[in-house]
Parts: structure tokens; C-alpha cells; sequence
């Protein structure tokens, strides 16, 4: 096990120049000391792995091309990276992840976990086969007030719940960018992506968010889903009914054209006794509304919230924080989950179990969508 | 046809003491001086119709308790009531409309229009073979920015559009308040309400508001109506999935047991090349997104709006109008339609065919919501 | 005494074609049916005068042009007026209020109370020597969420009030528009506004509203007043440093230059236990913050508020009531004070006190500016 | 001079365990890889400042206790620190700036410059002699927002300048916490604050805001600020008139008995054209208001902003930055001028004459409060 009292020695997998998301993995990774990036494969090209070792202040030695290539120079080392993160497009996620765990690395991963459903069964397999960590970077549930959210439900605060909704509008998706963007080519390539288009890459997040907070799974669902611009072959627009556990109504939605929307990740819960709302664009804000409809708004940082809350709160109340330290607080959770707590994992940190539960929540929604009709969440298992 | 120099006399039913939206009616009519308020039956009780008779400054002797004994009382009257008002519950607007149609009287109706789909086809033909005006008070559809809203997309501003998102969420059926509630008594009873609990009284403004604004109509939709509240029998909670004409995506929520939300009406459009935004709890505010992300507000009274936004502005900028404003701009442009602009009818001002495709709308989605199955709107027609 | 079961007979000076003020009280004053309007002058102009009262449904006849003759015209009549309304520019406030008054007429008058201290002063004494009721329409202590906002400072919820911050930014006054809107015109001629510009137009409601809300009088102030606009003479532009009775801090801003603004007036007030805040542009809505930052939005309407705001609402909540029906509230204290509850003068009604009091404050302002010093508000008596 | 191609060897003065502003100088200082934290004297305390060395993954070696000891230990050192953050109370960042300029040192240092305006001028005079850098951590102005703010007036977009208000309210001071927190300790003690309390805490911000922005110097003010928790020495509350070049009337307040309030910094520029605003609520946007009323919503990392805003922007709309980002992009840019862009300093960063600016301000303030009149900027500075 490694000691607490230094940084976990971590490769990176993706963030080649121009990228978006490895540059996050790379700030939120170090934020908070618990990792130091040590090596990578920024890129399938090795100029451009190399130019990004650079631009990260990696040594150039240890940029790598390949997750085979990385094992075999760090594997061995007295200084060799102990884990990885995945910040490639989905359909690598398996591969990399597979080879890391067997290698005896620790992995987080970018989600969807993998690009097909039958990746993802097989992923089960080798995690539990292996003593290493496996989590994914489900980034909201590091926010503080998504925390203090899951909190409050936990501790009864709103009472049986009977109504969730969680709507994630982006717009970026509403022309063809796929001709221009790198980052929306491969979103829209079926080989790249897996089966999934919008529903895998955002919709997911918003399955999981409201399993996080409610504590409730999915149990059936019926889905819209939509390839609203042309020519475009996965959904870009995703519309889906929900019962969730003890027969509870929900609405998902998730959209890439819905135009002018940035990254609005919204949800609300309505309990008996108590209803909690929260956005992305004022994340460190949850509102609770009262049956005299009296609307509460709670602070990160602040006196009012309680320990899950604070412990993810690095500033006092009014200095805001945001993706990037999200981010951190998942890192900080999977280096205690390296470092000994392996319970987090699939509590408070996505793991194997919540990948497995999203990749089979993205197949259903295809499946409920081709055929028109409600779909068990099981049934998409076979 | 009456003159437009002189207020219409009206008739209110309904409006009696502790009623809700009588008096909205009663301020509503004489806000712009259009309607005067010369009798009613405000109430089946002969005390009670009286006394709110007193309260409304109305003749106590033209204080009815039915519609006969209305018609009776007024036609032939030199000062008579011209048009009458409905403000009742649900199983008798059909009666009212048909003997006040009948005796030719113009009627303005609470929605929705009837309490079943028979009594709207009836009630169809009774229309058509009459030269009065019938008109509902779909009330959102009052406000400025409504029509400011729908001026934009027909003007093409927003390009063609691609999807539609309505929510129409409400706490106050949380609890079993049908016991105490005169109000949540009727509106929860089939033998009054009618065939839908929430979906009729507020699904229909949200379905009416995304057609009016949108000029789509729903082709199919997949509902899944709910009874959350024990012992209701009336569904309380209905989330839709629509598709409108040209196979343009749509969600439609609404709630009556959204446990602390007030009348949170909201609709968001998306087109090619903009999107708008508009919710009831700010309603003097319209907003366009742009592909650039940009977010422009336009307020209600300003100079950055068009006529038909102007044209139910009565105050400058910064100087709130709300819900009465709205309500008295809908008995504008039912005074217009009597006055001599029938053609206003289903356009601007909501009429029986907007009355019918709500009530059809209602039936379809009860049946979509029992067989669990997408539907037709028209398979709801027979 | 007029009896309580029926309107009282109102006439109205200003509210001529094309006017804003005058037709909010005419809306304001038949809302709850405490007033009919039966009289006016509408316009110094006997056609538009006539004009207008046909616009208003008033017989033509009772169409005046001077206050002497409206009175000339209707004391002695069995249906004559008892009670006018004042919507005319600053400098006719005192004769026409003298006028009313001794001939036996309640008065209801916009503010500034006159457009002299002098004349302020003057309007006392006569106050003092009649019967009747003399009241101000300061619009903004209409709405329900001020009402539960003086309430729940007198209650003591706040502790003891340590600061007070009032802004009132208007932009219609950024362009030298005098030269062609004449509501414009009169408010930037010293010979018709009187001292004050924008201080007399604008700053008296922020200086009213706090002192309303705080019951806390401001005791001396520092101003600085500009004229931005080239060539204007008035004040277009005023921020004033207060201290209120014990010592209280305060800064009041009131602007017609802040280009863009609508009609934002906004108040907090700051206490040793609580603070409050609540802004003309959600008028329905009050904010608490407490101790550990928790912020609380109650709710015009709703069981959240007290039986004052309760008292000014006539909706539920999530049904917005705006500027009409605020000042609608204050027609209906008017009509509670003439028929019977005096005690409501200058408490819950502004009446004579509140418009001598904001009269020394404009003229303490417009000194203080002049001399660039701080000013006692008594040393403006004089 | 310092190659680009590597991070700056940092030292940090203060910092130590429970301080808030140390860590968040650590984590804006490595963000971007510019800066790597190799020594500190993070406590006056020995073992303290090993503690927090060990927390922040520094050799123990290298943990100090004074300037006099980090120089002696470092100069000379081959990989010893080049430049050092000053993050302690304020009457210690003299001596601490001294020293380290003095041994050739950058530095970058906590606002207010100084605890006295002598040490200000005396300051100014050390930073003339050498060639290093001299930066301040005035953190708003890191805002990617705040960038395109000054770059829109500077363009000319607002057209002339005719207003500015900028707040800060706070409410944590509320009550004596003094005798609690230490941060409120020093900060309300005199003989380590210096002569402002809040003026100097917080104020400066707003001052400096306010200037940064609208690239207008403040040339008179006057001042009310209050000591309003008892037993308070220096101000908690600061209400201030001011006057910008070109007589631009404006307002600055600050408070830390605001209670309730979080770290609400916000500020209004109104032009003949334009006005802006933003508020540290919601960091990424920025409102502009047209003639028209209309309000137009920019956010950063959009295609709307423009090159200034967009440098300072590392994640796509959406994805909130917040007070790290903003601190770590005046570290680049601190950087930036060490490794070459000297030019930098008090043009886009913060440098001696901000600094010095500032505490002129505060002395100004002081004065203008203690003789109850305005001053000139200028007076304060023998």
C-alpha cells in the first residue's frame, strides 16, 4: 500500500495538445498534493506525446505512445507511475484500463467506462480480479453541494421521495462541428464512441448524478432519443422517462443541440417533507424548498452545511470553486481509496459497479428508443 | 354587434366567497374597462350568490344560481348581459357554455374547455352553429413576452425548430388537502374534474403555451401520468414525451405534488439559430440564446420588443405586470372579438379548437399513460 | 362618513392621453372596487380633457379642466365627487391639494408631495385644519413583501438594525429625451419639477422606502448630486451617504443616467441577527440571510408570510402581482382611512408627515450637495 | 533572467495550518506549472512551519522561520528560490518585501501593500533600485470576466464613463469574532493591520476594481466609515462618495457586518453607450445593458469574449473557474513578467503603483472620515 504521506507517482492517458479534458485530469490530479504526474501517453503520435510531456513538465523519457509501451517503461522502475488515468476517447477506455489493472496499476478512468456493454462485463471481471483501485471521474458528484445533496437525502431530510428530474442541455452539438472539432469527431463516430451519442457521453452523467443523490436505481425507462442534426448516426437529443425504485417517477434529459446552452447539468428532488434543487451554473448553491414554499439556499464553505459538504469545500463561503476542484475532490477520494479506504469506491466514488449500472442504463435507452416502448433495466443485460 | 365605445356586460359564474379565480375573472374584465360586471351566479347557494353579488358591487337582484334562472333573469333585458363568464369547476362548463351559446351569449370559459372529449366535440358543434364568440382563458398566453415569444418564432428568428421543453410544476396537492380544500376537492374528484387530475388543469397550459408559441402541434406523445398521493385516484404527476410536426422532440412536465414549487411555468424553444427561454416566476423577461453562448434579455414595456409584445404592455419597463394583467389582456382581446375581430378567434386568443386539441390532448395522454405505449394524438379522437 | 358597502366617487387630475401615471390610478383605484371614477381633469386642454374621460368611460360632462372648476362643478351634487386623485406634474400638487381639501374632498397625491418646501410646509397646516383624509401614493409600500418587511423588522426578527443600503437605478433619462417626451420634459424644468430632479422623483421613494421599512429616521446626510447630462439643470444622478437615528449608516443612490437600468429600486437592510433584502424587479419575493450565510426566500402569497403581506396579496403564490396592485393597496388604505380608519395615516399610509419629511430631505440633499458637506435633515427646516 | 521553459522556484511567507489565503497561493502558484514551491516560512513557529512544510510536499529543510532565515538559507543556494509569496499578516509585508527584493528576489504580495502609507512610499523606492519583480495578489482582477470588462471599456464599447458603483459586502466580522479567529484577530487589530480595518481589507479590492476597470483614477472622496461592533478599534463598515477623473460621480462600499453576506463583490459601469456589470456570485458572466434596456449575458470561455477574457479562460463555457483560476492567473501572469514581460506590471497585473494607489486610498478614506468631508487623493500623500 502506499504511505499516505506523499503523492501517488500517476500516468496520463490522453491530454494531448489541444485536448480538453486532459488538462483537467493533469490541474485536478495535483490540486490538492496527492498525486504528482510522472508519465504519460498524451498521444498515439510520439511528437506530440513528447511536445505534451513538455507543456506538462514531464520528462520527456517517460512520454509515451502506448499503454503496452508506458508498462514496459515504468513497470520496474524504482520510481514508476503506480496509476493511471484515462482521458482518451471511449473506445480505448478497455484496453487501457485492462492492461493497467493486470500491470498492477491503480486506473480512473473518464466515463462512459467503456464503449460497449460487453466491455464493460468484461471490465467487472479483471477488477475483481485485482487488489488495485478502478474509479471513474464522474465529475459532479465532487462538487460539495452534490455531497451535501446525497447527504441530506441520506439522513431523511426530505422525507420519501417522489419526483426527480435531471435535465443536461448542451449546445455545442447543434451544427456539424464534427467535420471541425476533433473532440465532437470522435463524440459522433459509432467506432469511436460506442452506442451511445449525447446518452453516453452526457446522459450518463445525469443517470448517475440521480442515483448519487437519491440513493435510488433506475428500474425501467422509456427513451426518446434523437439525431437531430443531419447526417449524424448517434443521438444527439435524449428524452427519457423514469421509474426508479419503489415505482418513482423521473425525467431524464440530456441534449448536444440544445443551442446557447453551455453545460446546464440541473437536478431536483421532491420528497414528501422537503425538495432540494441544484445547477451547474451556481455550483456551490443548493436550494431547499419548504411545504410554505419557502426557498432555502445553502452555501459551500458555509456554517450551514455538514461535514460530506465541508469536507469537499476548500474556501469559505463566497470564494467559489468549480470544475477543476470537483474534479480534485474525486482525485483526493481515489488516492484514500489507494491509500486504504477501498470503501469508498462505488459509495462515495464511482467505481466498477456504477460504471457497469450507466453502460447498461445507456444500452436500454438505445433499446427502449429503437423499439418505442418501456424497457426494464435488466433486460439490456443479456 | 355591440359597439366598441362602451363596456360589454358580463356575467360571472362561479367567483363565489373564497374562490380563487372568480375573483381574477372580476378584475380582469374591468382592468381595461371593456367589460362591466352586471350580474351572476356566483354561487349554487341563493345566500352565498348574493353576498358575493355585494361584495363584487353587482345588483344583488341579478345574483342567479343557475344558468336558466340566469338567462332566464337577463334576456329581454334591456341592460341584459351580453357574454358570460366561467369560472366553475370542470363537469359543468359544458352546460353553461351550451345554454349561454344557445341563448346567444358570448362565452369566455375557465380550460379545460369540458370535462370530457364528448362534451368538447358536442360542444364544437354547438360553436359552429352560433355567431357568438367563444373564447378560453388560457392564461399564460396574456402575458407580453408570450407574445413576444410567439412573434419570434414566427418571424423565423429562432430558424427552424428542433426542440421544445415544457414544465409546469406546482407543490400545493403534496398532501391530501382534498379534505380541507374546496378547491383540491373538485379538481381531485373524476365525477368533477374530468378524466385528468393535473394534466387537465395544468398540463393543458403547457401543452397549449408550447403549441401557441411554438405553431407545432403534438402529433404522438408517451405519457406516464402518476398518482402519488394516497387514496388520489386522479393522476397528480404527468411526465410526456411529445413529438410535434416534423418529428420535433418535445418533454412536457407537470406536477401538482412538486412539494414547495409555487406555479413555475417555463418553456424553453430550440431552433437552428437561437433559442428561447421564458418562465412564469419572472414574467416580464424573455431570453434568446445564441450560438456563441450569449444570453439577451428583453423586458416586457421596452423598446427592444415588437408590437404584438408592445401591444399587452400597459406599463413601461421596470414597472411589473403579473398574472391579472395577463388574465385582463385575454378579456382584450375577447372584447376585440365581439367587437368585430371574430378573426382573432384560435389565433391570438385561444377558441374551440384550441379547446378541443387541449381535451383531446387529455385523452390522449390517460390512454398513452394506461396502455404504457406511445400514441397518436388523433387515435384519441374517437 | 362614507359608508364601507359601497365606492367612493373619485375624480382625477393628470392621466391625459398618452400619460403613464394617471392611468395606473385609474386601474389602481376601481381594482378592488373601493373607488368608481366618476369625475376628472384629465388635461388644462377641454378636448383631450373629454377625450380622456370617454377613453375612461366618464360622462364628458364631468370632464374638467381646472380644479376650480371640477369643484365648482360637482360640490353640491347628490352624486358629486368626495375624493381626488392628484396625477398632474410636481408644481400643481399644492393647489389643486389645497383647492380639494377646503372644499371637503379627500386627497390621494403622487410625490413629491409639492415641488417647495414652502408649499409643503403650507400643505400642513391645511391638513391639519380639515377632516379629511390626505394620503400619498409612495407605490413601492403596496407590495406584499414590503408590508412583511416593515413587519418583520418591527417584530424584532432582525435585532437591532445596524446598516441600510437603498439604490434606485433608472435609465430612461440618459439621452437628453426632454426634448420630446414631455413626461421628461416637466421633470428636468426646475419651474414645474421644483428643486429636486431625480432626487425629487426617484430619491424620495428609496429615502421613503427605507424609513418605511426601517421605521429608522434618517437624522443627517451627505449628498452629492449631478447633472450628467449636458444642459440638464436638475439632478439626473444622487448618492447620499445617511446615518439614521442611532447613529445607523446608511448610502442611498438614486440615478435616471444609469443607462439600461428599468426601474431596479432595491433595498437591504442589515441587522445584528438577520439581514433583508428585496429588489423591485421580483417584487414577490423577500430574502433573509442569517448568521451561517443561509439564504431565505419567502414567498408573496404564500403560508410562509405574515397577515400584513398576506393582507396586500390577492393571489396565491407563483401567481406575480405587480405595480397596479401595489397600487391598488394603497387605494384601498386611502379608502380604509377615509371610511373610517384615520389611525392608517402615516403609519401604513403615507400621509402629510412622510411627505413634509421627504420634502426636508430633498431640500437637505440638494444644500448638502451644494455645499459639499454633511447636513443635519433639521437644519433643512427653516 | 529566468528561462520560460521551467517553473519559477517560489518560497511562501505565511500559509501555515489554518490559514486560508497561504493554501490558496500554493494552489494558484502550481496550477499552471509556472511555479514550483520549493521553501517557505510558513510560521513564526518552527515546528509549525515543518508541519506545514511536510502538508505541502517542501523538503523540511527548507522550512523557515523569518526572511532574515529563508535568505540566508536559500541565496546561493543552485536550485534556491528565485521569488517569493508574501501571504502573512499585513504588518509584516514590508520587511518581508524588503528583504527579499533586497536579496534579488521577485515578489508577489498579499494587498494591502503595506501597513502604513510611509511604508508604502518607502516601498516604492526599493522596487525603483532593482530589476525585480513586485506584484500584487489584487485577486478579482483574474477573473477572465473582469479582463473582458476592462478590455470592453477600453475599447470604447460603454462610450464615455458616467457612473461607477462598486460594493463588497461581508458579513463574518458581524459579531466579535476577534476574540475567536485569528484571522479576525490580526485583521482588527491596529498595531497589524494597519490604519483600515475593513478599508484596508476589502476595500482596497473594490478601490482597485473600480480603477482596473475603467482605467479612471479616483481624484476625491468622501468618506464614512463606522466602527459598528463594539469595542472595535478600526472600521468594520465603509461607505464612501467618489469622484473619478473627468468628474465621474461614484460609490464605493465595503462592509464586514453585512450579515449574511458571503464575499459579494460586484460593480456597475454605465456609459453614454453601454453599461456593464458583474458580481462575484456568478464569476463567469458579464452583463451588459443596452439603451433599449435589453440585457446581454457573456460568459467566459464563450466564442463571445474577446482575447483578454479568453487568456484568462482555461475551460470551455460552462465549467465554472472560481478564486484559485482567477489567483493562479495573476501567478502566470507574475510569471510572465519575471520571465520577460516586464511590462506587464501595473498595467495588466498589479504592481507598485496599484499598490501604492491603494494605500493612498485608504489614508484618504481615513482622513475624509475622521473630519467628516471630502478630500483630494492627493492630500494624502505627505
Amino acid at each position: 500500500m502506499i504511505a499516505p504521506n506523499r503523492p501517488i507517482r500517476l500516468a496520463l492517458f490522453g491530454g494531448g495538445p489541444g485536448a480538453f479534458i486532459g488538462a483537467v485530469h493533469r490541474r485536478a490530479a495535483l490540486l490538492d498534493l496527492r498525486f504528482q504526474l510522472v508519465a504519460g501517453a498524451f498521444s498515439r503520435d510520439a511528437s506530440r506525446s513528447a511536445a505534451q510531456a513538455r507543456a506538462f513538465m514531464v520528462d520527456e523519457a517517460r512520454a509515451y505512445t502506448s499503454v503496452e509501451a508506458l508498462i514496459a517503461g515504468e513497470i520496474g522502475r524504482e520510481d514508476g507511475v503506480e496509476a493511471v488515468a484515462i482521458a482518451t476517447p471511449n473506445d480505448s477506455h478497455f484496453a487501457i484500463a485492462e492492461a493497467a489493472l493486470k500491470a498492477g496499476l491503480h486506473v480512473i478512468s473518464d466515463k462512459p467506462m467503456t464503449s460497449t456493454l460487453a466491455q464493460a462485463t468484461a471490465l467487472e471481471q479483471i477488477v475483481a480480479q485485482t487488489d488495485c483501485a478502478y474509479a471513474l471521474t464522474y465529475t459532479y458528484i465532487g462538487y460539495p453541494m452534490i455531497r451535501e445533496a446525497r447527504a441530506s437525502v441520506a439522513s431523511g431530510l426530505l422525507g420519501r421521495v417522489r419526483k426527480i428530474v435531471v435535465t443536461y442541455p448542451q449546445g455545442w452539438l447543434s451544427d456539424s462541428v464534427e467535420h471541425t472539432l476533433p473532440g465532437a469527431a470522435w463524440r459522433t463516430d459509432p467506432s469511436r464512441a460506442g452506442i451511445g451519442g449525447c446518452i453516453g457521453d452526457i446522459g450518463v452523467h445525469a443517470f448517475q448524478l440521480a442515483e448519487y443523490i437519491s440513493g435510488l436505481c433506475v428500474e425501467r425507462l422509456c427513451a426518446d432519443l434523437s439525431s437531430v442534426v443531419q447526417d449524424r448516426v448517434l443521438d444527439d437529443d435524449c428524452n427519457i422517462l423514469l421509474r426508479f425504485a419503489g415505482d418513482v417517477p423521473g425525467v431524464l434529459m440530456a441534449s448536444q443541440i440544445s443551442l446557447g446552452e453551455r453545460n446546464g447539468l440541473s437536478i431536483a428532488i421532491y420528497g414528501e417533507q422537503r425538495a432540494l434543487s441544484w445547477s451547474h451554473e451556481r455550483p456551490g448553491e443548493l436550494r431547499f424548498l419548504h411545504p410554505d414554499n419557502r426557498m432555502e439556499t445553502v452555501f459551500a464553505g458555509s456554517a450551514a452545511i455538514g461535514p460530506d459538504g465541508m469536507a469537499a469545500s476548500r474556501l469559505p463561503a463566497g470564494h467559489p470553486e468549480g470544475f477543476i476542484e470537483a474534479f480534485a475532490s474525486i482525485y483526493s477520494d481515489f488516492a484514500d481509496a489507494i491509500q486504504g479506504q477501498r470503501g469508498l469506491l462505488d459509495g462515495r466514488l464511482p467505481g466498477i459497479e456504477t460504471g457497469l449500472r450507466s453502460m447498461r442504463f445507456v444500452a436500454a435507452a438505445v433499446a427502449s428508443s429503437q423499439n418505442r416502448s418501456w424497457i426494464e433495466m435488466e433486460n439490456s443485460q443479456q
